[in-house]
């Protein structure tokens, strides 16, 4: 519940839906997709406090028309196999809302969706390897939101690696760093300020494994939702403005 | 001098040229250009060190052909009047080359270049106003290399005001911040490392003062430069790799 | 209110008090003392959600005794004359409750208070003139809680100049940044994680002005309060800890 | 060589020096001391651009009398055992110097030494375990001149084991992150800058494994020293200035 307009969050939960489509196992693993998964932690852990709706790339307008788009507070990316299919024009609507105040939480091979690469300004390139290495998510900023009511470390029995170089910006805040089997390590819970808009990229959950159903991962996804919320109404894009000398007087205001 | 590989940085100052071209004022101000003035300063402080070219909007290729661009270790940019002509796909050349490790040092109203914009992922709008604010420069960070040798505060008789707020990402270092006449502030001097590559903004330097020809001023466009140039050749892109479990074991170089 | 514990967050706003005792004109104008207007202004928006005590240092133990500071949640510091005649004893238990998770709101002068530069591990100096210059504060975060319901910039009539170079480490985030009639500025709202606590510093707020009646101040006293509050009860101090191998395991975790 | 005062660096190597007399191992493994390790590797790397002597605890004055410290460009620390028995008042000398511009580069075990809890002002409390998991230091900021020159990762056959969480502030910039055999991380690699001093940490290092004869890592020691190290003479701890206004005018100056 957003205090200071006392109406619910409104959560977008955006996923590409592709492999649920062509994968038995995926499909299995996620009867209501990974969308699904995603949508129910969040309400799972934010309760009344968060409406919360799911999308797809096969939707009509790919899932984020204007009026889904234009009345989400926070919204939630996971993409893979279809960065391409998004439109351009899509990406642009959403990066304007981002740097406008929604907030986004970009989930993990959506590191390289056009949203986020856009919003990093880099190539989000990285190591990776899909052979069910153990992760373990530890947390290096104990006092963060993004880290509440989570185990040092979270023990994900199975999942991708993703390793260094992570070809991201130095995060603003970096919350957990994690550690993978073969050795490899990765900074994989990362905020970000751009704009008016809080950026969150965590990086567990592929589609191979069922780490969506993850009971410490969902609470990580809770609680990233909660802590990029906009408060109450998005403030708009930052503007250029002209300032004449003594504006912010207030004998000029009263002039 | 690089001393990793013994030959002088190859620093390309680019220009937009055009204000010259159009207005007097401008012209007698700058009679070799701005981009004249940018490279004098760094020719001044670098010495044999930097071997410095020029490069102008109206040069074939828009300046930058491969021949170039794919030489130069160090780029500078000043834009203003005709950010929308530069090529998008010259932006793409820049980008790629910046995050392969080139330096990158965006000067006053390249705030608004397609390069910076792309770079930091943001608007980067500001509040503005052009009636000849007496603006002083504050360094923060004193033991930052591109404060070296300056006074706190350089004193710029006369500018054009930019404040804030200005809509990029957290520096990964603030060295400079600056005070307007009509009391408004702005972050005139930060650092953002980006793939291999290190970005500088130094936001003095309006076409319609004398900014470059400012000794201060000039000795941090020469910092910047200097603090911005790569280790020896480039390292290239970030890349995507497949690691397999083991991959920098010294038996798996071996085998 | 602490959603998580469902009982008022617990403030105790801490003032050295002894300006109030020896000049007229500051028990004039802060009648219940300046600790007694932080409060009143805490208490003005947290309002349920807060409970709300002061202590001054001509107070038994100082003010704070083990039964106030270890049922304390955010502690806001005031003091300047005085900063010698707090005992090191108090604080080291402060510090260590600060590390264990306690919120620190540190205020103007008190920049030079032991437990502010024991946490910064700097000198804390800085720029100074008291001529009742006007001061322009900032904000460059705008998405940051703190800077929440406040004009940009907040413009106080009167105040003591603080400038740059402020010797304190880089700031995790700078919220505001301040300018003054003279052409000075300073980093005036900044955050600082430190072990399981956070700590705000935020310039604004001598004894000579009435700052701490201006609506726009109380607003940030208030936000910082509710920014730096732990969730729940305190974690404690970060601890040494010896680890076999495999002791985060759910196996080793049974046997 | 330091270019602006053509004078080689001056670099004091300090060294408990304990284990080394009271362990065989330590002694067979490090003949000339740990410290006398260090040493060389900065003296291999640096070459003439550096002056390297050593110093340890059981030395007149603890090694740094005012003769050495005074003198000192750039300070490497490691302690283990005997943290307890440096002076309180050497190590606020040390303090000062860092803060007046000295480099600091801090290794290991120091992390609980009295100069960098000072300076960092937490607990510097970890995880540990000293059974020979390898330890591989991966870069996570490859443009730092810290990075230059070492593969990714590094490969220490056989280390302790120091994991997160690490109770630093969040570093200014985070160079390195290392994992363990056992799946811990840490950020061993970090870069603070402290007053007009740069202060480097630096995690591998324990006495029971030959790291400093380790290739990698003697270039990261000889790169830290070179990165941490003053521009020409040292400018001295940041001053508590009273500022008339006007102060920074050309017309105040020639008055």
């Amino acid at each position: 519940m957003d205090p200071s307009t006392a109406r619910p969050l409104q959560v977008t939960v955006w996923g590409e839906g592709r492999h649920e489509q062509t994968e038995p196992g995926v499909a299995r693993r996620y009867p209501d997709g990974m969308h699904g998964a995603v949508a129910d932690a969040i309400r799972q852990h934010l309760g009344e406090g968060a409406r919360v709706r799911t999308a797809v790339l096969d939707d009509p307008d790919q899932g984020l028309p204007a009026s889904v788009l234009d009345t989400t507070d926070v919204l939630t990316w996971w993409g893979h196999c279809a960065h391409d299919a998004v439109d351009d024009a899509l990406v642009e609507r959403v990066h304007a809302r981002v740097l406008a105040g929604m907030g986004l939480v970009v989930l993990h091979s959506a590191h390289h969706s056009k949203i986020f690469t856009r919003l990093m300004g880099t190539t989000c390139n990285l190591l990776w390897r899909n052979e069910g290495d153990r992760e373990l998510v530890w947390t290096v900023d104990p006092s963060h939101p993004i880290a509440a009511g989570v185990p040092n470390p979270i023990v994900i029995p199975e999942q991708e690696m993703y390793g260094e170089y992570f070809d991201i910006p130095a995060p603003d805040e970096l919350v957990f760093v994690s550690s993978f089997t073969g050795g490899e390590v990765f900074r994989s819970g990362c905020t970000f300020r751009r704009g008016h808009g809080k950026v969150v990229y965590f990086s567990p959950g592929d589609q191979d494994y069922p780490v969506y159903h993850h009971p410490d991962v969902r609470r990580v996804l809770a609680n990233s939702v909660a802590w990029s919320a906009p408060r109450g109404e998005l403030p708009g894009l930052p503007p250029v403005d002209f300032a004449a000398t003594g504006w912010f007087e207030p004998r000029a205001l009263l002039e």
